[in-house]
């Protein structure tokens, strides 16, 4: 048991504002609005006076903010926001006896700080009502089910293995292990998503290409006859739609596969439409010799005979076989983007009806060198989602300041600001594993850590936005979750994390189970049908399952875990603890990733007084909990420890 | 005297890296280029690996860094650095056994940062290369000096003021108090700024206008002849360079005055192209009345007779007498800004051959409602400016990440993190004085908490403009650094820090002789001439203008105080010192606000064993300096100090 005394340090004593209702209305914002926003202070907080920031055409206004009301041991202030701009930048000034004091998306600050940490508001439109109660699952289809459906001779370069074979490590046989996966075999087992209780599914692409991640497409025109063409995917949302199943794809905007029909299209004729399509070294305004020197190793650029002579062309980091798209071509944004008829429409409509886009190498799209079209590409793609009131959302590890406005993407795949600082907070001192995109293991970090790089990425992400953003323990580009933490319990704690937290949580198919794999390619594994259906095995945790089921219901069920502020109430190196808030709906998740004395609350956080467990811990603890009208106390527990009380 | 042990504590023991050419050759980089970057550690740091993370097109690559040579206590890597984007950003991963660690423009940091604080670097140009031993003195024209020259009647709207009356107060009358200050005044007193000297004056605006601050011009295709006309600017130009001083001038872009030529031509004439120039509320796709409603309280619109029927226009923050600049129309983009027979142009010319130019307002210039052609306004100035290899500075207070990429403004008025962290460290704690931009008084801050606001705006801003920024203790639109400071010890210490940091230092006309005022309308107070030519007087301090002499002399003959790197040694509470560094010279910049205990920094930091000591405090103490092979021992001080070796 811990010896000391349980924490009064908290952070229920520093002024909070979010996005959420709770604090704005920003759902449905207009030029020329004036909006109410709301921040809530502690009573004895000692400010004099309160003023809102916002900026308008490029400086900030400063409006006072009124006292609104006294509540429970808080209290409200109002300020009229103008909202001059379509992205508006704001923060809080709070006149303090000891100097004033900025609220920003970043937290309080006792010193200047630079605008890019403020809170961020838009009047772009937010992702479809339906995303808010969703819950995807993603899945890689060559590796979740197979109908045994025929499909034809299988291309020269795929490889077969059998279903239970464990997927290749890192390396080009990786992406020619074919398993035959198939979208009727997803069809089939959509009882399983039902049973677990998401509700939309993430296919990863399923166009005809070279190798079965398919990232390399062959054509966009047409889904694989491998996968069971555009039949079985129409089947599929529609069987899915029947259920109240979601479906979204996967596009790659930033490169097509070399063997694309456009790239050889454009190969055959340099005036075609397609050759405007890429990027080749006679028609750029670039050195490639230079340029393919200048990048590091391996970023060689392609080189393809082109009407009889050599050329040269960009491709995705180097690799010869993915051929860079042109997004200066007029024709390309017309054929890809724009309107029904193009790629991006053409699955979202009949016979498909396709729900949306994941977008791959989003971050990279459209930029090569001068040129940058990068917000020309994602908002054209977002005004052909938006006519079928589909889900955007981008792949995106990077600075999300310019990138993840809410014009373009409606959210990203969360990697910087929710995978890496769960794992981070929950791998073990000496990991060998690495997050995909550095060279190093994951190390270990406290959990001010790992909350200050979630606020520093978070911070100025729009709240429509932070609070769809796609957020995942693991893709098909990681390793598993349970591979990285390695403990039971500690998994435990991610998952709570995952389905309590703002945010559409996503899980990657097999998870669910406790799939386990070392590397991205090797996390590729497939579902274990037999196990499964055994209700258990080596590849299949029922326990597990049920925790996710659990877990998945919570989360359907709650609306302040669907759309409830997030205020951080602990953040210590070994617990963090938040409130997610909605007017009606208070909230309180705790997470211990080790032993702790409890803490002492203020009593105000639970007015009715009876706080409810919505989740205990099943692997690892659940502290008590004891409200009276001046405390509330969470117990002390021994080891690692979770828990989600409604209060 | 101080009690305790001498500080073992310094920020040597940190790596370092910054954009100075002691780690990067950046002045002139090319697409394609691969450029070593360099960093240093020292030898007990720790890491197993060091790398470069470098943006390209989007991603950041991972760029293994090589061992390039021990020092003396500390050890160099180097990256290559490839170049495959105009803006390049760029941070340090360094293995360490307790978790990778970053170095990015803000700091170090032991967890995973947001890319918004990255190094950053680009193949835009830099400031012309005279700027680098630049030192500015700004020049209000009505409050220098009288010439006594005949220039006609007075405006009805110039209310005469005796010459030693005080500037109003701010309010209206400010605006009208006219001193009668002229071109020719300022060329008679030339001889006043080569014994400061300064080599570069920045004029506030000459056009005719309806005040005495002229930002409200009436025109810009001469210069107001109360001033003295075209002929006392050419005059006054030519005397300057005479003496190797330079000279910008001021340039509204974000709006005129009400009765410029331009807003009465458009008034006159809808079919104008003048009339282009301007926003109308039945010309844009605003509803102008909700627009009006929406902005805070003063931000009205203005309202004119146009064409005979009433319409609104858009003005700077709902002044009406300032109507705003539509960027939108090209005719207004050749009148203003391209070419030599622009406004840009002509002054930059014969006759005048004027040497660049501030731009007032440059944060929101070309920025309203859904309309931003900021960049586009800035890069065209910035053309135009580059032809007569000329500066080019803006003014602006914020966000820093977007507007100053260095592809327009060659950098800005420092109010961000030059004077307001400086203000902020030295004012007294119960000062009732504002800056210009809150509402509220400026706070005292501790040392770590001004350095680390000065990381965070600075962080991202690449070298080649931040080592030209334009830092000042004061302007025309800030009270005056005596009066924000009130001891004139502690003002010694703000002068040493704007002499001995990176940018081109700048002083407000007056300051030099200790003016005061409390406003940025009080600050805008005449020159004494009777008292400087005395030697001193009420409103003259000649012992303030012999140290501003030796500062400024000081630094123009070290190249290591105009371009040297800025690495920060020591970042107390009450204690501040940094290093400047070339390859050849490394300078030790000291400033302690109160007492302190001394510091015993590591032996290395002085090879040659003998301490020159520059500049030591006249109002303040200069504290001893020891050195042996071991340590660099300074004294602790009895009171606030200040001190600048050469080691």
């Amino acid at each position: 048991m811990p010896a000391s005394s349980p924490w009064r340090q908290h952070q229920l004593n520093q002024p909070h504002h979010d996005g959420s209702a709770l604090y704005v209305d920003s759902t449905n914002l207009s030029l020329g609005d004036r909006v109410p926003v709301r921040l809530r202070l502690p009573d004895d907080y000692g400010q004099t006076s309160v003023w809102l920031r916002v900026s308008h055409d490029g400086d900030p206004l400063k409006i006072e903010a009124k006292l609104d009301r006294h509540g429970a041991g808080e209290t409200w202030f109002t300020a009229e926001m103008p909202i001059d701009n379509p992205l508006v930048s704001y923060r809080w000034l709070i006149e303090h006896p000891g100097g004033y004091r900025w609220l920003t998306g970043r937290g309080v600050f006792d010193r200047d700080v630079s605008d890019i940490g403020d809170f961020r508001t838009s009047t772009y439109g937010a992702a479809p009502a339906w995303a808010k109660a969703s819950v995807g699952y993603q899945i890689f289809p060559d590796r979740f089910a197979a109908s045994g459906h025929e499909h034809g001779t299988l291309p020269a370069w795929a490889v077969p293995a059998q279903w239970d074979d464990e997927p290749h490590p890192p390396g080009m046989a990786s992406t020619t292990q074919y398993f035959g996966g198939d979208l009727d075999g997803i069809r089939k087992h959509l009882d399983h998503l039902d049973r677990l209780g998401v509700n939309l599914i993430y296919l990863t692409p399923f166009f005809p290409a070279q190798s079965v991640h398919r990232y390399n497409a062959d054509r966009f025109d047409m889904v694989d006859p491998l996968l069971g063409g555009d039949a079985a995917l129409a089947s599929l949302i529609a069987a899915a739609h029947d259920r109240g199943i979601r479906v979204i794809g996967d596009l790659t905007t930033n490169h097509t596969g070399e063997s694309h029909q456009w790239f050889q299209q454009a190969l055959a004729d340099r005036s075609s439409d397609q050759a405007s399509y890429y990027y080749w070294s006679d028609s750029v305004d670039i050195d490639f010799e230079r340029w393919s020197q200048a990048v590091n190793g391996s970023l060689n650029p392609g080189r393809q005979v082109f009407n009889g002579h050599p050329v040269n062309y960009v491709s995705w980091l180097g690799v010869p076989s993915l051929p860079k798209l042109n997004w200066g071509s007029p024709a390309l944004a017309e054929a890809m983007l724009t309107g029904p008829a193009s790629v991006t429409g053409r699955y979202l409509n009949q016979p498909f009806n396709m729900d949306g886009w994941r977008v791959d190498v989003a971050h990279m799209t459209g930029r090569f060198a001068t040129d940058d079209y990068y917000q020309l590409v994602a908002r054209a793609m977002r005004a052909t989602v938006d006519q079928s009131a589909g889900l955007l959302v981008g792949e995106h590890f990077y600075d999300l300041y310019n990138d993840l406005t809410g014009d373009g993407w409606m959210s990203v795949m969360n990697y910087a600001s929710f995978i890496k600082p769960v794992w981070s907070w929950l791998a073990p001192h000496d990991s060998a594993l690495r997050f995909a995109d550095l060279p190093l293991p994951i190390p270990r970090r406290t959990g001010g850590s790992v909350v200050a790089t979630m606020r520093d990425f978070d911070g100025s992400v729009p709240w429509k936005v932070f609070s769809r953003q796609w957020n995942m323990l693991g893709s098909h580009d990681t390793a598993r979750i349970a591979s990285i933490i390695g403990d039971r319990g500690l998994t435990e704690i991610a998952a709570v994390w995952l389905m309590t937290y703002p945010g559409i949580p996503a899980i990657f198919a097999g998870d669910e189970g406790g799939a386990v794999g070392l590397s991205g390619e090797a996390s590729r594994s497939t579902m274990p049908w037999n196990q499964i259906d055994a209700g258990g095995g080596e590849r299949w945790q029922q326990d597990v399952f049920t925790r996710y089921q659990q877990l998945i219901r919570l989360r359907r069920s709650q609306d302040a875990l669907q759309d409830g502020s997030l205020r951080w109430v602990l953040v210590a190196d070994d617990v963090l603890a938040y409130l997610r808030q909605t007017a009606d709906q208070s909230i309180l998740v705790l997470l211990a990733r080790s032993a702790w004395p409890g803490v002492i609350l203020p009593g105000w956080l639970c007015p009715s007084g009876q706080p409810e467990l919505l989740y205990g811990g099943q692997l690892v603890d659940t502290p008590a909990i004891q409200v009276d009208r001046q405390h509330v106390t969470i117990g002390a527990t021994s080891g690692p420890a979770v828990a989600v009380w409604q209060l």
